[in-house]
């Protein structure tokens, strides 16, 4: 797969579509040196899945059935709107643990929403089974190409946006926004694997030699709780720095991005900052680091929406 | 007063103290265009009143008595961030209707806070007596020549982040912020004075034909509620456009700011914004506007802090 092009080519796609999300430098985090920020959070439907969603539905023929998709709240929210934004019906499954506020937010959609005991697996067995059961298109969380490569396109448009970074780290779940990342860059800049250490497959299977199942659960474990990493993204991270932060270190760092800038987000929002703020990731002097901000769904709602 | 290049030196001078804040375009308004935004609410103490208090801070002699304001809050907050990152002690007087929130994050700062009874032209009286007692120097929240110039330093930073628009909409207290927009423009570009109904001592003022007080009330009252306008704002502001909003579309801004972005903010921070969606202003087809994102200190605190 030649990731640096179906990228550029998921950029062209998803263009007027997707939100181009704002940057930042911040000097405001008591670090020894400035963060860059891409405030990904502010996408359509508050994190980066509306990208994957838009270019798997603008690159692939949608049958009458619509789609479906499993989700721990994010990608269904994504899902659903880009749709609804389509035209197409749209079927999601998610965890109970997806949480009110994600929940409201897929409701709002109006798609078909179905809360499925148990964690993200479960709700993804249960999509398989629509698929199989109706013809709808499953649009997959992070273990597709075509969202791989919609992921991929926040990072392009961070480098057009004047990117200085050497290095940029990244929350991991099923590894979707970070293969995206890896596709991208290709070297170019280091990219940082940042996990809860309640929920980390990417590690677990880095340290394995293959993917494995983990066990999640923590603060971000709707975001962030893959079972298992994907299989594009396992085969991009042979070799990549792969650092895991505890629960109580993205709470501080959600904490931090609230008191410093009135950056609102939910746990998996504020991990990657919390590998930097923990010292969990500990740049050498003079290396420039960059931080995605990537989900703004926090519950319970602010504004009880 | 040249205030191009009173602004500019404030600029060169606040450069590294104040936060270079994010701009976006925002397509998901639900309006027919789309609409530039400068997210000035992620400066530091979370409003443009930090750029104000530095320039004041930095181009004044300080006494040994150190500086005293008088604030709704963002303003005694931005004034006690400053004086304690330039080591000087602080004394800052907010009227009750600044809120815990605000409250607390002048407390931090680790300044010396009373809590006034009434309005903020109250605390304004206090300041002003301590002032007199003392020697400290008052940091004007709106009515100085460097308080604007400060401010003014928001739309040189912007334009020089490819601002677009012919239009910049802007929600005003005390005016100290458009009158810094109004001298830093200079007619180059439409600058439109958005208030509550309930807080409008500019519209007043222009109806008049001089400065007149006003009664302050209102969802947005502890940050746009001054009695009376600014003599170096209303100089400036001969002729410009003027319009009000009602609380109510005040916060259906706040609530839209959620939702389409995870941008949430004070009332204060969505006026500008309600103008565009209550249809208080509307533009001319092909008019490009902006709204300038103002504030951010809502209350309750949503991490309860």
């Amino acid at each position: 797969m030649n990731w640096k092009h179906e990228i550029s080519a998921a950029a062209e796609r998803i263009d007027g579509y997707a939100q181009v999300t704002p940057v930042m430098e911040s000097r405001a985090l008591r670090l020894d040196y400035p963060v860059e920020m891409k405030l990904e959070h502010m996408q359509h439907t508050g994190s980066f899945k509306a990208r994957g969603a838009f270019n798997t539905l603008l690159s692939l023929d949608v049958p009458e059935a619509g789609v479906v998709a499993a989700s721990g709240g994010n990608h269904g929210a994504a899902a659903a709107y880009a749709a609804q934004t389509l035209g197409h019906p749209a079927k999601i499954f998610v965890p109970e643990l997806a949480g009110p506020s994600k929940i409201a937010l897929i409701e709002q959609t109006g798609a078909d929403l179905s809360v499925v005991a148990g964690e993200y697996a479960n709700a993804l067995t249960q999509a398989q089974v629509y698929e199989n059961a109706t013809g709808a298109m499953q649009i997959h969380a992070y273990d597709a190409p075509a969202t791989v490569a919609g992921q991929g396109t926040c990072f392009a448009e961070w480098e057009a946006q004047s990117l200085k970074a050497d290095t940029v780290l990244v929350a991991v779940g099923g590894g979707g926004l970070i293969a995206g990342a890896l596709g991208w860059f290709q070297g170019a800049r280091k990219v940082v694997a940042v996990e809860p250490e309640t929920s980390c497959a990417l590690n677990a299977a880095l340290q394995a030699g293959e993917p494995v199942d983990v066990a999640v659960s923590g603060i971000a474990a709707n975001a962030l709780g893959a079972r298992r990493i994907g299989s594009i993204c396992f085969d991009l991270a042979q070799g990549m720095t792969s650092v895991l932060v505890p629960d109580a270190a993205i709470a501080q760092a959600q904490d931090k991005l609230w008191r410093a800038h009135r950056i609102l987000v939910e746990p998996a929002g504020a991990a990657a900052l919390a590998a930097l703020l923990s010292g969990a990731y500990q740049p050498e002097p003079g290396e420039k680091v960059a931080v995605l901000i990537c989900g703004g769904n926090i519950s319970p709602d602010p504004l009880q929406g």
